[in-house]
């Protein structure tokens, strides 16, 4: 008799991968592992974007970020068809303007009792590969402290889509409340994990709202992972204007210290031009790092979208990197 | 640095299970299937239920037959939870009265360009094990020849939920148009299968209907399987009262001619107690069913509700059937 087969969903040796972060930079991220590896956990914020619009429509549960379509569809089996059928707007019967994706999250959120456990089920139903997994079941909302351009004065600016708009340089970013649980099903994947990938993404309104969950910090700091944070490819108008990849490591340490991660993995491919319109520039190395952080260099552009990192690549550079530590785990493991 | 990862949904070492028919008790065995292969091929008809407003039903793709999203839930890594979903309605905003089932299969429908390849292509959407393929992706309308009780005369009837209602005794059925092309898809699973599992399900609006589709048959007669006809525990008011195993066999026989099966896995728990109000009865083994076709019987019975299969002794009693078969190939493929 032919036995049960284990599910294969579980890739008991494929290597344990952790992507914490969000928007495009995370499906980025997330459509290039899933080539090495199908268990992929990515952790999300869905940080509250402030003032009751932005409650209410999570109420309803009709307008989910975009950010989860994107995670959704970049570890999608069929990430065409995911995204088309995603992007589908019924043409008549009162469901005009609702995009099947939105009717997903929506009915989701509804039979599972919340938006983030929405989330978090949708892996059960859809075939992607690996998990999308809320940072927090608690509803966050993300305020900023900008310093105002002319007068030098502090102004403080709530919600994650508002935070870049606003005129002024971000000092600080924080969460309100400031002492949120962490999801536990990420804290352990993270605990798992045999490599983590912080980035790439906006670094105050993507990266930071994960990383200012000290729950989830501390199990990065406790996890025997290797930590790389992988520093965006150009700046970011509203974020990181005129920023290194030192000042991106500097906003890290300032916001939650020092030693979070192994190594920095940065593009060193600079020659294609940018559109001027957008204000972006390639991110340039600035000062060393410091001891006991590695840095690490590669051309990670993407040659039709060069403020972007190419998918491919960058995820090769990741296994590259991690390559003589998952030699070692596994070493370590056979002799055990 | 690690390899890319085989898909795990084409399940290599998995035995190849084919299953065609319909209904609940298609999405029965399935259901026990699964926990033995994830290389399942589920194949169905759609045809078309006869008259303007199926037609019209199906073009709008709101009203898809419970079949297919029972088919679904069945073959789902999490069952429970994608039930639930496809028989969520939305409470507000003019989506009342769809079920989120129902709005999947018209976006998919809408986005694949039909009714039948938006089947198929959920399979790359939705986490479930194996696949659904349409037996034919052209529009037929099932016939059926009815025998009149009382006078004896012969009448028409047209449409798989209008047959069973008619008042008569089911005499033949049919498909127009009467020469459809197979889905090549089904005939590529066929004839690539281990075991090929005909029913349990409804005899001649279930099963037959997929059955006369001349490319099917053909493929069954060719393909190197194993192929078991599963006998409906109960008989079915205005489909196969009074019916025997024999009888059961014997319709196949008149409709697709004889050879088409190795064996006929048939009930025998008839100890249960079944609700009169249905008119159902356990089916009698009745007359022997000749040479070359072997006869196995097994206890099948679901004990909550005994007019049914049980859907893990069903799936074991077909894996007990098949394990030399597959073990003989197993020592075949290995010899060659």
């Amino acid at each position: 008799m032919v036995p049960p087969t284990r599910s294969p969903r579980q890739g008991g040796r494929d290597p344990h991968i952790v992507a914490i972060g969000g928007g495009t930079g995370l499906s980025t991220l997330l459509r290039g592992l899933k080539a090495y590896t199908s268990a992929i956990s990515a952790i999300v914020t869905v940080a509250d974007d402030g003032g009751s619009s932005g409650r209410l429509r999570r109420e309803l549960g009709v307008l989910p970020p975009g950010d989860l379509r994107q995670c959704i569809a970049a570890l999608a089996e069929d990430e065409a068809l995911m995204t088309q059928l995603f992007q589908y707007r019924f043409p008549e019967g009162g469901l005009e303007g609702h995009s099947f994706g939105n009717l997903f999250i929506a009915a989701m959120a509804a039979i599972t009792g919340s938006f983030e456990k929405g989330i978090l089920e949708s892996g059960h139903i859809l075939a992607i590969k690996g998990r999308i997994l809320p940072a927090t079941l608690q509803d966050v909302t993300l305020y900023a402290d900008l310093r105002e351009e002319r007068q030098g004065r502090l102004s403080r600016v709530a919600g994650e889509s508002q935070i870049p708009k606003a005129n002024g340089t971000i000092e600080r970013v924080y969460l309100q409340p400031d002492r949120v649980r962490a999801y536990p099903v990420a804290v352990q994947a993270i605990l798992d994990a045999d490599l983590i990938v912080i980035g790439p993404g906006s670094l105050y309104t993507s990266i930071l709202p994960n990383l200012l969950i000290e729950d989830i910090t501390q199990a990065v700091r406790a996890s025997r992972a290797f930590k790389v944070y992988v520093c965006n490819v150009a700046t970011q108008r509203g974020e990181t204007a005129g920023y290194t990849v030192y000042d991106h490591v500097a906003a890290l340490v300032r916001h939650v210290g020092p030693g979070l991660v192994n190594a920095v993995l940065a593009n060193e491919n600079m020659s294609l031009p940018l559109p001027a319109q957008s204000g972006a520039e390639f991110v340039p190395l600035g000062p060393p790092l410091g001891e006991g952080l590695q840095l690490v260099t590669a051309d990670l552009v993407d040659p039709a979208r060069p403020w972007r990192h190419d998918s491919a690549r960058l995820a090769q550079a990741l296994m590259r990197l991690c390559a003589p530590i998952a030699e070692q785990r596994k070493e370590r493991s056979h002799a055990e």
